[in-house]
């Protein structure tokens, strides 16, 4: 049978996994793909992700790839799949791609939308994928620093304590910040890459700044210290998602 | 003590009640709420809400009332009751009124919202809040058929099968339907008041217009037949939220 290259795209509640990449210690959403993956096909897979998400981040639409030699259909292999899966993790699409594609390798940029409530009683709604501040956030402030970090940069400062031996310099690409009359405020990022819990990082010393403890030059004080301990707390990984990937 | 009338403002995601009203055969909002007030201020309380919500209903501002001798201030009772109650149940306010306020007689007007997920997939973060429907569905004809319910009309129709002892007729006040680029479909009714399962099955005769198995005009008939047996399926609880009540 000739090998065949198949592009998926998921869209998974993180809420009840220990993150995308197969691990010990939890249930994971690679592992429950590839496991109905393997029953389907009568095949063992290996799905390869754009990265990996973290234990209860989200996915709008994430990107993977898997070699087989199943000759089904695309779209009975979505349907077979979504059949299968548990109704939090969902294939969106899937296609017949060439086979030099790889979701991680061939990634060429991303984008992350973060959720924080900000109201002082939780949205019994959102406690699942918003973070909730009860304090009032200056998102002016806020925003005057996510603007900051456009561009080329070295994000040491933002990538989790530990990691170090990547290069840190990544491009981002746009930034928003959105403030909804309901108390939902949606920061958004799109870069070429980042660093693990980049996003979480500039979250939580955005909110720093928001709850006025930190000005807009004392902002990018911390991105230029190019230290991890100069920055804020790591934003709570239920208000992540993964909104999709460009390849 | 003097007696005083505490109104609470709840929300609450019913996904995991047996709807508002004690009963036997499951926990409801209703019971974790007086067990919560009963703990945190020494006496048995009764709480009269605007109306029960069924099983698995949601609420973004259900309207309660409680007799009480406590002296506390509501601005504790709520953030008491807040620190007591599970996450899926919160206090959004709590303030003093009038003895003669009741939740249920004084109430003038309600306001119901419901989501329908109308894409092939799923969608993973709505599984709890919404009816999915994969096929297309007319949204234009449903819309036709919902303004042609305005006015004061006799809903026997759409009444729950087996409730005959109340009067049949309701003043819907106003209706919408919004369809959003990502799929979800919001229909949205003020009226008077409502009867048993009403909304559930207005909303399911208006799908089966939408998939185009009734039209405007066989949808008019089914509300003046007065005959239950006429109308569509009851639409599932997981979509509907009781969104305010007004006195």
């Amino acid at each position: 049978m000739p090998e065949r290259n198949i592009k998926l795209i998921l869209a998974y509640d993180g809420s009840n996994y220990h993150g995308w990449q197969r691990q010990k210690n939890g249930v994971t959403i690679q592992e429950v793909v590839e496991e109905k993956l393997a029953r389907m096909l009568g095949e063992a897979v290996a799905v390869i992700a754009s990265g990996r998400t973290d234990a209860g981040v989200h996915a709008l639409n994430q990107v993977g790839n898997f070699k087989t030699t199943t000759s089904l259909d695309t779209s009975i292999v979505q349907k077979g799949l979504n059949a299968l899966l548990p109704e939090d993790i969902r294939i969106l699409d899937a296609e017949e791609v060439p086979l030099s594609f790889n979701a991680r390798y061939s990634a060429r940029k991303k984008r992350y939308r973060y959720h924080i409530f900000n109201r002082e009683v939780p949205n019994v709604f959102l406690r699942r994928t918003a973070w909730h501040i009860p304090q009032p956030l200056d998102s002016e402030s806020m925003r005057r620093c996510l603007v900051s970090i456009e561009g080329t940069r070295d994000f040491s400062s933002f990538r989790a304590a530990g990691s170090s031996n990547r290069n840190p310099v990544r491009m981002i690409l746009s930034t928003d910040l959105r403030v909804e009359e309901t108390g939902l405020l949606t920061i958004e990022l799109e870069a070429d890459g980042f660093l693990r819990h980049m996003v979480r990082n500039i979250v939580g010393t955005l909110v720093s700044a928001g709850r006025g403890k930190l000005t807009v030059e004392g902002f990018e004080a911390v991105l230029n210290a190019g230290d991890r301990r100069a920055a804020g707390a790591t934003a709570p990984a239920r208000g992540l998602f993964l909104v999709d990937v460009s390849y």
